[in-house]
Parts: structure tokens; C-alpha cells; sequence
């Protein structure tokens, strides 16, 4: 039996190790900088920056999901879906199904016009799931981003 | 002379006059469905959901960015670059640079990891503009959404 529940800071140990078994399946284990200290900081004090679910089968962890709200100028207050993990012994159980059905509903409550995310190019499986729940896909944008020494430099004016 | 400032109340009007000339560049006009209410609920009252500037030049408005606080479950919080817009008369005189200096300062002071955005794949010259400032092009994710009668059918347990 599937048991969807939000997480709690007792959570936060079992959150970083599924964060780090997500991320090593999808082979960006080098990219994992989060900690116990940053998580609780994060999502658990304050103005929470994500929400964070545990996904239970039975007595055993099977997984986690984490959104959190974004906004977009054209068509408003949007839900976006960070990620969604599922334990391999625990998939084919409609678990993937039941979290998406938990996300979208939880969309809806807020009134939000949508939910989005992003998947690996590489990873049918998911694909081919986001594919049969009518997902759309967003062929004509390119994702960008900007960190260390290049963030420094544009804050700076741009590279000198 | 540049100036960027805040957006305050009173910008509101001119925020949306700006974002329809903003989707109709980009060719998504029929995606817009912000009103002038939706924008002043969303981000001037209570907990804002985004932070919108105004760029002038000398005594006109040039244009507009809006930025909102994400989460990387790898990573942690980021600043997510929603829109950046230069009117066309206004190009060419190193606003959009400077405006990036602006978004990377701001991001630099909050202790975010990075700036996040998109970008439409046939806007060469915004691809040109980021990647002479150092941005990474992420090649290996796909962005999705889901919206409307998918996503109720997605809270309700999926397609039926």
C-alpha cells in the first residue's frame, strides 16, 4: 500500500540519501552540494524554499518528491515538479502514477495554471510516462544557466 | 543613462503593456493571460512570487526583467531569470549587460548557486549575448508541462 506523506525534519537524513541515489542514476552525482545543514534551512525553517514528499510502500522508504512554486509572466502562478524518485524495487507498483495524480491535484488547490518540470533526454522510461499522462513537450526553448567565475564576471559587467 | 529600478504599484499597468510586447516578439501572445490584477496580487501583496524591474533610459521606459527565487534539490537556492526585455530602439546600448550585472549582483548577495533562464532556440541573438557572458547551454534535459483537462485528468489518477 502506497503512502504519499509531506516530509518532516526527522526526514531530512533520508531525504539527502535519496537525493544522492536519485542523482547518481541520473549520472550527476558531482553536481549534489546540498546538506543536512542547507536542506533544513532550505525547506523545513522559515519561508520554505521547496515541499518536499515521502513516498512510502508499506513499511519501506520507496521514494521522494519535491516542488516548489514558480511564476511565469505570461501565464501566472505554476507548480514545478523538481523532482520525482522512485526506488527501483519499488517500481511497476503505479507509484510514479499515484505522485503525479498528488502533484496535479495539489496544482489545482493553489489555483496554479500548470505543472512543470524537466526529464534527461536519455531517459525513455520517464519519457514514455510523462507522454501517457498528456504531458507536453517543449521542444523550441534551450535551458541556460550561469555560476561560479562567469556569475562573478557578468555581476561584475561581463568578462573582462 | 541607465536606471534600473524596483517595480512599485503604479508600474503595473506598464509591466503588462511590456510583457504583451515581449510575447508578441517571442510569438506566444496567446499564451499571455496575466491581467493587471493577477500581476498586483502575484507581486505586490503578501509574499511576493517575483521581482520585477524597471529599465529607463534618460526619461523612457527601455524595458523590463523579472526574476524569482528557485530550488535545485542538487544544488540549492537559485535565481531564476524570467524575462529580461530591451525595447527595440533601446538595443545596442549595453543595457541588456548591464541589466545581467544587475540579476548576477543580486544573486551573488542572496548566496545563490547560480542564475537559471531560457531562451527560444531561434533567438540567435540572445544565444550570441549569453554565451559571450559565460552562460552554459544545457543540452541533455527536455522542459515539460502539463496544463488544463491533461492535468485534471493527471489529479484525477491519470487518463482514463
Amino acid at each position: 500500500m502506497l503512502r504519499i506523506r509531506q516530509a518532516v525534519v526527522d526526514d531530512i537524513p533520508l531525504l539527502l540519501e535519496m537525493i544522492v541515489e536519485f542523482a547518481t542514476f541520473e549520472k550527476l552525482l558531482e553536481h549534489v552540494t546540498v546538506t543536512k545543514e542547507s536542506l533544513r534551512r532550505d525547506g523545513f525553517e522559515g519561508q520554505p524554499r521547496f515541499h518536499a514528499m515521502i513516498l512510502e510502500w508499506d513499511d519501506a522508504v520507496a521514494g521522494y518528491a519535491m516542488t516548489y512554486p514558480f511564476y511565469s509572466s505570461f501565464a501566472g502562478p505554476g507548480l514545478f515538479l523538481e523532482d520525482i524518485y522512485v526506488r527501483d524495487v519499488f517500481r511497476g507498483k503505479g507509484i510514479g502514477k499515484a505522485v503525479m495524480a498528488e502533484v496535479g491535484s495539489l496544482a489545482l488547490r493553489e489555483g496554479y495554471w500548470g505543472v512543470r518540470w524537466e526529464v534527461l533526454n536519455w531517459n525513455q522510461r520517464a519519457i514514455d510516462f510523462y507522454l501517457g499522462l498528456g504531458a507536453t513537450f517543449v521542444e523550441d526553448w534551450k535551458l541556460v544557466f550561469i555560476e561560479g567565475e562567469a556569475l562573478r564576471k557578468m555581476a561584475n559587467g561581463g568578462p573582462q
